[in-house]
């Protein structure tokens, strides 16, 4: 009865398949000392941990260039926008796999702002769009 | 004799012909009041005249989310990191194309950082890889 109004754990693993969070491992929590593990590891770890079970795709990348404004993380799926998130904890972990879930759900290709994750909110430093995209500017 | 040691202008602006500038039309000078046109038309226009005849595709957006730190651009080619860019005055158009040139003959996909226009380095806001990318980590 409700599979034809909400899409089934399955359905939704499914199209959370295509959505890939890329995590910074050298960021660090800019103005403090060096650590090891650095604080990007820690959250590559918690995302993937995060991600289990999900269907999103989790990737550890060496520099995302905002290190001023780190720890970093970016979500796409293939044909949406990309965004790249910064200031997180390891507690922006869920929020990451969450806001993938949000992305690879939406079908313009751009993360709602309503039921996006707290951090995905207050830690956005940039969007991209799709390759092939081109805005309606009168 | 030289056309072996290095490209023609010809085969320089087909390389280029990948790259897309994306400029944020809607930017304005962050703490500085409104005013039409916004910077960041005013960039989108300067950038469409320097890469006439470079082969470089110069995109209007409305909005990459770097609102604090604009007037913004991003750079890609079709399989090569994108770089996001901030703090863009009317002076970075050129330097837009001549970045996008340079990812366009970048054989690893990423902007050299040696002979980068200055406005795209302490511009840089972030990067994001392409989406088949999977960094070597041990």
């Amino acid at each position: 009865m409700t599979s034809i109004q909400q899409p089934s754990v399955t359905d939704t693993a499914a199209a959370a398949e295509a959505a890939i969070v890329y995590v910074c491992v050298t960021c660090r929590h800019p103005g403090e000392p060096d650590s090891d593990p650095r604080p990007g590891a820690l959250l590559a770890d918690a995302t993937a941990s995060a991600a289990q079970g999900s269907g999103v795709t989790v990737r550890r990348v060496r520099c995302l260039a905002n290190c001023t404004r780190g720890p970093s993380a970016a979500v796409r799926v293939n044909g949406s926008w990309t965004y790249v998130f910064g200031g997180l904890d390891v507690g922006g972990a869920a929020a990451l796999v969450e806001g993938a879930r949000l992305l690879a759900g939406a079908a313009d290709g751009i993360m709602p702002w309503r039921g996006r994750p707290e951090p995905l909110k207050r830690g956005l430093i940039a969007r991209v769009p799709p390759l092939d995209f081109q805005e309606e500017i009168p």
